[in-house]
């Protein structure tokens, strides 16, 4: 299909930040499939003279375990560039002095070793995959039950995710579930919270508008960047559907084939004039 | 805790439902055990002029199966006297020709034997309790996903239950989750749909007026209820908080501590004047 929409010249840009699953590979069997052209995309953005994060909701491991498996997969790509919603949702249990019951994948356990779970008065939820199970569900909820001010926290709030062997559910789906059992509204850590692209604007010490998010997901990485100020462009690989691109609320700034069209497009105007 | 706002003089009453679970007993291992008083209050009312059926969101046994347990609990009760979901899906798949894949407790599975389910056109969701594994929602998530005009059927909505070792998460969790999935809105086969209500009623041959309601579920059965038209009476077993006293949009016609306090009250006013 046509590349269309992109936004204009992008001389001003000075930064990009990049989903990972569905954009640079999609996950499944082992490590997953690099998609076709995103290893040498990511070299060519490295090479040149913008910013560039990795802005994940990916909670099935570590950050170390993750950027291990790119790695492997043969992403040049180092850990400080990488933001997942763990680490965030650590500083914000720490902020407000919370201990969290954890249903989350087992993968991504080490990253709460060091945080106090005696007598939990909050849970957090993660793409728990094979995890959510009806006991651990039921867990959970008896938890936020027996709180006086139940807090749910949820990593990421998609619906669900591309792997090599089918669509699967996301966290999303477990906590809406949860939501209507308590009848409570979680806060979500990770994309779209503003909160979440925010710290990583900070990082790179970018203003939103000087700023382009590509993501897969419409709503969560290309309306989450929109409603921050930032552009947002839609690939179509990983969880894109065709119906994205009739959304009734989310339009992206441009919808292109693959990472690689989109390095094109933004690499080939930067010679422009604004 | 004293018995509230009874309903005025039920000299004009002809029929009552009962719910079956938290209001005759409490589900838990084996058969679960009798809530003190229930065997005889049915009893009671079986000897009165008034009609009596048994209206319950049971989805995790044929009504067969589920109408023996109730027996050797010490219940006179028969399977024609019984509304469970199940029936009631089947009439519906049948009168729109449609074919299920089912996401129901094992239990519940010989209801269906008659039911095509080649080529599903639409999905069942019951309490499948520990069948609500990820692999199996994420299954009929699928089969949704892969509809032109996917159809979920929920067999209830409740958000959970009470056994004897502690609250369990319902099928209308699992709903709520599938919903968001799906982008889409379940069709509630069970209470409080008005259409499972009416056919109870026209079984009975009964006015809405003319028939009162008890149960423990303050939204499902109380306020279902009156929906349609019959008075809502709540009893402080089973599921029942002390909070659904102070619910902001349901109010039951009264409130009592038991099925025995409820049917003391029905049977005691009987002779008043109108």
């Amino acid at each position: 299909m046509a590349d269309t929409g992109w936004p204009g010249c992008t001389k001003s840009l000075k930064g990009v930040i990049l989903d990972l699953c569905g954009v640079l590979y999609d996950s499944g069997e082992g490590d997953g499939v690099a998609i076709p052209g995103s290893i040498e995309a990511v070299k060519r953005l490295k090479e040149s003279d913008l910013q560039l994060r990795f802005c994940t909701n990916e909670t099935q491991a570590t950050r170390e375990t993750f950027v291990a498996k790119l790695q492997r997969l043969g992403f040049d790509i180092s850990v400080s560039e990488v933001f997942p919603p763990a680490p965030a949702a650590i500083a914000v249990l720490k902020e407000r002095g919370l201990r969290p019951h954890l249903l989350v994948h087992d993968g991504l356990l080490p990253e709460f070793d060091a945080v106090d779970k005696t007598n939990p008065n909050c849970v957090i939820i993660g793409d728990a995959a094979e995890n959510f199970l009806y006991q651990n569900l039921n867990e959970a909820f008896r938890v936020l039950i027996g709180l006086e001010k139940p807090v749910l926290f949820s990593l990421g709030q998609g619906r669900y995710y591309k792997e090599t062997d089918g669509l699967k559910l996301d966290v999303g789906v477990y906590m809406k579930a949860l939501e209507y059992a308590c009848d409570l509204k979680a806060e979500v850590i990770g994309k779209p919270s503003p909160t979440f692209f925010q710290s990583v604007l900070s990082d790179m010490g970018l203003k939103p508008h000087e700023t382009l998010m590509i993501g897969d997901d419409l709503v969560n990485d290309v309306g989450g960047a929109q409603y921050c100020g930032m552009k947002g462009v839609q690939v179509r690989t990983g969880k894109y559907r065709p119906s994205d691109e009739r959304h009734p609320t989310v339009i992206a700034d441009a919808t292109v084939d693959n990472l690689a069209h989109a390095v094109d497009a933004i690499l080939g105007q930067r010679g422009c004039s604004a």
